[in-house]
Formats: C-alpha cells, sequence, structure tokens
C-alpha cells in the first residue's frame, strides 16, 4: 500500500491524497460504506460503484468469522472472491464487535473468549488468531486487535486496557509480518491508538504506534458516547503525532458534521453505520439538510429527493414516493434511502477534496456544517 | 389500445402479439410483475427495465386507494407520475383484495362495504366508484370490479355470484364509458370471465363477456386453490369463447409450468406474486430448475446464481453468497432473488414467444415444463 500526501489545506489540517492498493486507488478523505456481513445493506455491488461512487468499503471480520465462516471464505478465495467487490475492502479486528455484540466474553492477557450473539458458540479472539482470521478475510487494510474502552472509562482502566492494547498490537505486529498474503495481493496491517478520553494516554498511544512506522494508521475508541467536542480535541492531538506521511483513520466516525471536523483535523478515512443504519429507518441525509421522511410534511412533496445528490434514485423519485414506501414498509424505501444517504456521504468527501485542493476548504466546512446538520 | 395477433403455434393454441398502449408496446405472451403499492417489492424501476425486461407491471386498487389515497395520487399525476414507471401500468379492481385482505366485508348489489386491514376504517367499493378509482390511478388497463368466487364453491352460490357480477361489469362499462382518462392518455377496460369451476358457468360468462367487445378480456377466480388441471380445463373452455383478435389475461396465474400450460391454451397476459413472494423466502426459480437458496447444499457453491438468466446479479454472484445472504437476513439477499426470479419469468415468456414465432413452442414446452418444475 502506498500513500501519497497530495496537498494540505493552508487554513486547516484537512488534507487531500491518494491510497494505492493491490485493488485500485482510494482518494482521500474518504468515507467507507460498512459491509457487515460482506454486504453493504440494501445496496447492490453496481449501485455501490456507479450510484454511490464508493472506492472502499468494510467488512466485519467478528461477523464474517461467524458466519459464511474462514472454510468457506478460503474457498470463495477471500471477501472479494465471496461478495464479487473488486475495489479495496477494509476489514475491523472484531475487537469492537466482541465487546459490544457477543455474550459472556472475558479479557484476559492471551485474549478475548466470548459467545457467539448468533447461537451461543464459544470462541477466542487472540491478536495472532485475528491476524489469521483477516488474512483468510483477504482484505486489503486490515486492523489490529485492540479493547476499545467505553465511555466514561475510569483513568485506571483506560490506562490498564492500553497497556494491554499495546502488548496485543506487538503480537498482531509480529503474527502478520511474519506471515504472507493467501490470495496473491499486499495487505497492510493498521495499528490503533486508544486512550479513551485522556489526553496523557492519547498522546502515549500515538507516539507508541506512530513510531512503528506502519502503512496507515487508526483512531480507535472514540464515538462511543463522549460529547463531540471531546471526540474533536483527541482528535487534534493524535493526528498532530501521527506522521504526516500516513494515512489517518477515524473508526466509527461519523455525522457528516463529524466527519467534516475530522477532515479538518487530520484525518483521512472514515467509516459509520449511521448513514446505512439511518436510512433503513427513514432518516436522509441530503444536500439541503437531514430528513425525517415519514414525517407528514412530505405526504404530497412531489420534488426529488435530494436534486443535488448523485444517487440517480435520489433524482428520479420524489419525498411524497419515499414517505408512501416508508409509511408501507416496503424494501425498496430502504434501498433508495440507503443509497441516498451513501451517495451523499461519498459526496461530501469527494467535495472536501476538492475544497481542500484549491484552498477553499475551511469556509466551505463552516458553511456547509450549518447546512447539512439542520433538520428540514 | 391496439392488440395485434402476429403468429399462432400450428401445434398448440399458442399465440404471438403485440399490445400498444399510451405508455408503449407489450410484445405477448407477457409476465407482469406485482407492483402491489406502487413498487415492485425490492426492486428499482431501473431494473424492471433493464434487468427484469419487464414490459408492465401491475398496481393493486385496494391498496393504493388505502395508501397514498386518491389525493396524492391525483397530485402526482397518477401512479405513474407517483412511482416514475413511465412504460404500461395494470390495475386490478380491488375485488380480490377486498375478499382476501379486507375484514368485515359485506357484499350487496350496490357493491361491497369493508373495514380497511391497515386501520378498520370502513370503506365502500361500487362499480361505478372503482372506475372512477381507476381513472385517478390512470393506469393503461383497468379491470372491473368483480366477485372472485373462493374455491370449493357450491354452484347455487357460484352462479348468483356470476350473475352479481355481470351486473356489476354492465355497472362498469357504463361508467367507464360515461368518463374521460385524467391525465391525457388513453385507458382501456377488461371484464373479467368468473363461473368458479363449473363449465355451464365458465362457458355462460365468456360469452357475455364476448360479447361486450372490449379492448381485452380477463379470466379471473382460477388459481384459488383448485387443482392444476381444473384451472386449465376452465382456461382452455373460456379462451375458446373469448375473441382471437383481443388480449386474454389469466388473473393470478402461476407457477412458471402455470403459465406455460396458459400460453399453450390462448392466454397472452399473466401476472402472480409468487416470482416476487417466493425471492424473499429464498426459492429461487432458475433455468435448471427450484432451488431453495437456504439449503445446506448450497454452502460451498460457487457457480452462478443461474448463467443462463438474464439478470446481471445472477451472473455475477454464487449460489453460495446468495445463501449466506439470506442466512443472515440480508436485504440484500431479497433483492438478488427477485431479480432473478422476475428476470426468469420475463425470460420465459419471451422464450415462449420466439418458439411460438417459430412453430416450435410445443414440443419446448413440454421439455421447458421437466426442466423447470423439478426442485435442484
Amino acid at each position: 500500500m502506498k500513500f501519497s500526501l497530495l496537498h494540505t489545506d493552508p487554513a486547516s489540517r484537512a488534507r487531500a491524497g491518494l491510497i494505492e492498493t493491490a485493488h485500485g486507488l482510494i482518494e482521500t478523505p474518504i468515507f467507507m460504506p460498512v459491509g457487515t456481513a460482506g454486504t453493504v445493506k440494501a445496496a447492490h455491488f453496481s449501485e455501490l460503484e456507479t450510484d454511490i461512487r464508493a472506492q472502499i468499503i468494510l467488512g466485519n471480520t467478528y461477523h464474517l468469522y461467524l458466519r459464511p465462516g474462514l472454510d468457506v471464505l478460503r474457498q470463495a478465495g477471500g471477501l472479494h472472491g465471496f461478495n464479487g467487490w473488486n475495489k479495496p475492502i477494509l476489514t475491523d479486528s472484531g475487537g469492537y464487535q466482541v465487546y459490544s455484540l457477543a455474550h459472556r466474553r472475558k479479557i484476559r492477557e492471551e485474549g478475548v473468549t466470548f459467545q457467539s450473539h448468533i447461537d451461543g458458540s464459544r470462541h477466542t479472539f487472540t491478536p495472532e488468531g485475528v491476524m489469521d482470521i483477516q488474512r483468510v478475510i483477504g482484505a486489503d487494510i486490515i486492523m489490529a486487535f485492540d479493547e476499545c474502552t467505553p465511555y466514561p472509562c475510569d483513568f485506571a482502566y483506560a490506562q490498564k486496557s492500553l497497556d494491554l492494547t499495546h502488548r496485543w498490537l506487538q503480537r498482531c505486529v509480529a503474527r502478520f509480518d511474519s506471515t504472507e498474503p493467501i490470495y496473491g495481493h499486499t495487505q497492510t496491517l493498521f495499528p490503533i491508538v486508544q486512550g479513551s478520553t485522556y489526553p496523557e494516554l492519547r498522546v502515549k498511544s500515538a507516539e507508541f504506534i506512530a513510531a512503528l512506522g506502519r502503512d496507515g494508521n487508526a483512531i480507535g475508541g472514540l464515538s462511543v458516547g463522549e460529547p463531540a467536542e471531546e471526540m474533536y480535541a483527541m482528535t487534534e492531538l493524535v493526528t498532530n503525532i501521527l506522521p504526516a506521511d500516513k494515512p489517518r483513520y477515524l473508526m466509527g466516525v461519523g455525522t457528516p458534521e463529524n466527519i467534516l471536523e475530522g477532515i479538518a483535523r487530520g484525518v483521512d478515512m472514515f467509516d459509520c453505520v449511521l448513514p446505512t443504519r439511518n436510512a433503513r429507518h427513514g432518516l436522509l441525509y441530503t444536500t439541503e439538510g437531514i430528513i425525517n421522511i415519514r414525517n407528514q410534511k412530505w405526504q404530497s412533496d412531489f420534488s426529488p429527493i435530494d436534486a443535488a445528490c448523485p444517487a440517480p434514485t435520489s433524482r428520479k423519485h420524489s419525498k411524497a414516493y419515499l414517505r408512501h414506501l416508508f409509511l408501507n414498509n416496503e424494501i425498496l424505501g430502504m434501498q433508495i434511502a440507503t443509497l441516498q444517504n451513501l451517495a451523499f456521504y461519498l459526496w461530501l468527501v469527494q467535495e472536501a477534496r476538492q475544497k481542500i485542493l484549491s484552498n477553499t476548504f475551511a469556509d466551505w466546512k463552516n458553511d456547509m456544517v450549518k447546512k447539512i446538520g439542520k433538520k428540514v
């Protein structure tokens, strides 16, 4: 994997870059749609490419390990072969899901034991095991196995957890660097900065991780309930330490506003379930603001869902029609809303990139944050 | 509306024809995907056109009348304006749904009173009212308001019901012929032959309806639980009487096999929820036979869902991947299966048409019925 830093905005820390992977280019800043179980819910892969203009999608190690399982994935030639997506894929390490979804988890030095949320079966994730699993999944970018602390989290626990995460990271690096990709394309490992909302822990973690000199670096443990200002402060602190010549990935973030503020603080990569999950509940992110499409006010509004959005279905179909689909619990409603939200998110980061390249990001960002965050 | 009978198979009664409507051409025999509430569930309209190659879709008067309601539909310019489908639409009369879905229905000479299955609100459908509703919906082909008898049905009730259906039909015709389309495109009214499974009633009804000389004629009250042989016998009886120079529509039919047998008996148009409903449960109609995609046997089958099906997603994705989507209750599974089943149905009738035109339908049909009906 290669990262080229193309330009930095003079009035903020926003950057435009280019990541080269074995499955193609990623223009940064980028938003990565979440494809938990090997599918971005309610979106065809052809739509991800042409309507949404996604350049990389996520898969979740925890889910894919449980279903379809490693045997099927290996036979399929990895996740790319299994779902037919030929562009870059990033997989998380399963750490977050073990803490948020699995039952009866127990954290030890060796790793984490847990019960599947699907059938209660017992499993163990270790740093080495998770590297091996992600070799089988075959994503272009894979993540270190860490502990994601909850919010709030007392200092003593955050400190102890961070030390464990760093020891696990060393084991991840050792395993990753001593194994080979299975399917003939290169993979790269991103370490994850933790440290809860404690500046001294974040600084310590960022310095530890910067010193590893990996191809890219991630910031985890944010967007877990803390105030946005704290998320921004931690992000700023960490991006000041992580090397400028490597992409920075803020995990699980966030709202359109969060993403623009993250870009302004030097983040290059984002992922979040918000656009897809909220789409399925009728909450739309649009170039005009946030819309609850179930509201009575759209009953006879025959204007396009979002005339400025690249998704063709958002220009073709009216708000009144989409509202009708949601009131009838029609699958097509979730499909159209998913295309709207993801196309909007990709439009937003692509607009941001153009503004960075033309030295107009900072003002544009301040205007845009006001517009896209308001409920209409 | 204009129908051109292009060719009749010498070895059966199968016909190839062409229907011209204000919204374009329909090549017969044709299958019409069901779009109950103004959407063919889980399929984008662009997919209906390009992947499925649908030429006409259905809407349900009962559902559309309840939601979004006539005010919204009128403001939208009818159903075409509301959902953006610019090809032909056919609406049923709501008769079938009043009997199968609505609560506390009461049939009188004047019409039917019923309670909405959605909110219990009281409504009345009369022959005149249903014509007016279908004027507002604005479909190219609209259906007479009838009583669809259940199976089995005693002779006395079937006879009484048929007489009522005929009196209602006369009221439908009077109302339709004395009103104008609302949106500037022509509409046409199809009467419906009833008579349960009693040959003498079917003959009486077919003669009554043939004498009306409408643009097309429908056969209702079949595929409601009777044996397939009875359905075929009634169909054959009726198509022998209905005029050859008008299209014949067998309502609510059926399996791929039913459709081929209907074509062989002189039917030109079909609709059914089977391909879409079964798709959402993982039952696939393919060129190789019927597949329950949830079966364990597909777990590691990486062959295409249906390599011979026109739907691109069926050639792109494997059976193993589609099975995985269904086991995870992923919406994309329902989307892909819907495209498979509808594209297969349209492929089937389009193949049938080619065989009719080349005088090879009868043998092809006998081979095909064996192949597509078997579980694989």
